[in-house]
């Protein structure tokens, strides 16, 4: 696949955010105000972006994202609710579409001002860079401390046509050292009506960004965008039809790969694992007692040190707050079975098989609570020296 | 004052739980049936001596606890409530007191069965070991990882008496590598009722232990047990009396300074830090933000890197789950300002100072988040390399 869609182009360039010469403002623009909708952070405290985009997305139309990294433009009071507004309108008007169609996306440091003037002065050039086949270098312009540029497609048949659904995300964990934090982007060329695509991306979210964790820290800037051009065929996907199954399925496959990536590329992380519980009595009772134990930092220590550390979980889902048997509660590393029916059967040759599992870069951990049909998963990371390094040392 | 407590025996041998000649064994002993509370994890998953001791501390008498270090009786199924059991029976004979009034405590690693018999050899010199002077022994005899034993003491008067609360605590963080977790020992020679002491207690441990966290990990063992002999005087402290208020003030102190040594002592620990919020519509919204931000890791990185990084503490208050205004929000570290009414107000000098204040041992760090009059506290420590160090190579 191309990273092209049908009624997009993507711009990345440099616009003076950032130091040097590294691309920092992005831009994604639709032939025509493509149905769009959004999902944000939260926390109660956010970026003068996320409140803009949020109202202006209510309309379920938008034909423009413009997005600058190295500054999230959060706690930066009315002078950074001004700066947002700014800037779609100064980009509204090279692209001459209504600014109400334009929405900004920030990410990077809390709490300092916006260099507007600056990035103002560089949009004829972002527009300028705009093409079919910019998606990579939008990606580029995105980052913070990310270690590369996230990307995710996928295709869809709608009728009989195939349709495009591209992604691109950054955020290296859910937290950064001051920075603000998970962006994602996805366009694409199906037909889908506004209510339609407002529900399959919440409900799509849910089962991706919202199964993901680096460290629990929900940022200040998090949003998700997505924009659908409806450019490769006609018609509307209806949300209970077989193709918005299709494309429900196609929207969550590409959240899932870029939080999976996010989470990958958590700081200092060198495991991606999937907690997954089963047996519970509802899918939201096992969805909070894999995300207890995603979140723990006891097992997530375990985790960067290799350790098939049972006890680690069976204490986590212990305080998740849901109720369960211990009696039927077992836990398996990979294939490795170490705790069954509430009994240790870990034996040397079994802990070294775990441990063995737990070196490679992504596994599984399966958790069973008892013979409820409630099933969940939350994806993790290790958390290691490398998190602290980075998380302590960012600005002294 | 001298880790005496009037009607009260301590003892500390070696029993054999953990290797070389290390104390592990300890013992409280009542000369007649003290009045006695306790307050227990509100794990899901909880060890087989926490089971017995609620069960058992419902009666409101205790004359005996019996405590091991080096294994946490965890996960051990029946097997290890028998040896729960059985241990207290044990003792029971050897005091010649009813083994109902005995309770049992362990701490140390999860899902390993305890070396029952070991330790019902060592029950006879620990008896032999006990003495009004003992406390010292019994305080070192509890301990894992921790870096020293943890004794608080205060006087309170009753009438014209002074009465004593002796607390004796162990803990590391509220997690362990694989051990669990915090025990706490309170004694007093004050006359005080079975209703009364366990509604008192309940209240010294909100403002004390769960105001308190290293990691947010609740451990399978968290216990707090108090017992009173009333040998100091007679009569009985009422809950609403003056004298009630007295017991409560110094029940809560011994109590909370038990809590602050825990998390001093928090793996790999450097600051210990109280984040105090006020302003809020109620104590239990100050209460709920001050966790929220004590439990960020964002905030525990920056605190260890000594980095006055307000942008996490407004972030972390943020995704609290309370509403408040950020426009009304303020940040002072120690007595620095660094964020006032949602701004930024940090110059390059105010930084210095802050940091400056951020390399002590100890210090506040105070949110304001409006003009209510809700008011709470929590304490945290930082969250370094040490921490990352002790927990991930624990085990391999």
């Amino acid at each position: 696949m191309s990273g092209r869609v049908k009624g997009f182009r993507f711009a990345g360039v440099h616009g003076g955010v950032k130091a040097g010469d590294a691309l920092d403002l992005g831009l994604i623009v639709a032939d025509e105000p493509a149905v769009a909708a959004g999902v944000f952070t939260r926390n109660r405290v956010r970026a003068a972006p996320v409140t803009l985009s949020e109202r202006r997305l209510k309309s379920g139309l938008c034909q423009a994202v413009i997005v600058n990294s190295g500054n999230a433009n959060a706690c930066t009071g009315k002078q950074g609710q001004q700066a947002a507004l700014a800037l779609t309108r100064t980009a509204a008007r090279s692209l001459r579409v209504p600014s109400s169609l334009v929405v900004p996306a920030s990410t990077g440091v809390i709490g300092v001002q916006l260099p507007r003037e600056k990035i103002e002065m560089a949009i004829p050039d972002l527009v300028q860079d705009l093409s079919e086949a910019g998606a990579s270098r939008f990606a580029r312009s995105i980052l913070t401390t990310d270690r590369g540029p996230k990307v995710a497609q996928t295709e869809v048949k709608v009728g009989r046509t195939t349709c495009r659904v591209l992604g691109i995300a950054k955020g290296a964990g859910m937290i950064h050292p001051n920075m603000a934090t998970t962006l994602a982007f996805v366009t694409s060329d199906a037909p889908v009506r506004r209510a339609t695509l407002s529900k399959l991306l919440r409900q799509a979210t849910e089962l991706s960004f919202n199964r993901a964790t680096v460290d629990g820290d929900t940022s200040t800037n998090d949003s998700i965008y997505v924009l659908a051009s409806g450019a490769a065929t006609r018609g509307a996907i209806k949300e209970n039809s077989a193709a918005g199954r299709r494309f429900l399925g196609a929207l969550t496959e590409v959240l899932e790969s870029l939080a999976k990536k996010v989470v990958a590329d958590g700081e200092g992380a060198e495991h991606l694992v999937r907690i997954e519980v089963c047996g519970a009595r509802t899918d939201a009772d096992a969805v909070q007692i894999a995300r207890t134990i995603a979140g723990s930092q006891l097992v997530k220590t375990a985790l960067h040190g290799c350790d098939p550390n049972w006890g680690r979980i069976v204490a986590a889902a212990g305080r998740s707050g849901v109720r369960f048997n211990l009696d039927h509660a077992s836990v398996q590393i990979g294939r490795v079975s170490i705790f069954r029916q509430g009994t240790p059967i870990m034996t040397p040759k079994t802990e070294l098989k775990a441990a063995a599992t737990m070196k490679r870069k992504e596994y599984q951990i399966s958790v069973v609570v008892g013979s409820g049909r409630g099933l969940g998963h939350y994806w993790t990371c290790d958390l290691g020296h490398e998190y602290v390094r980075i998380n302590a040392d960012y600005r002294t």
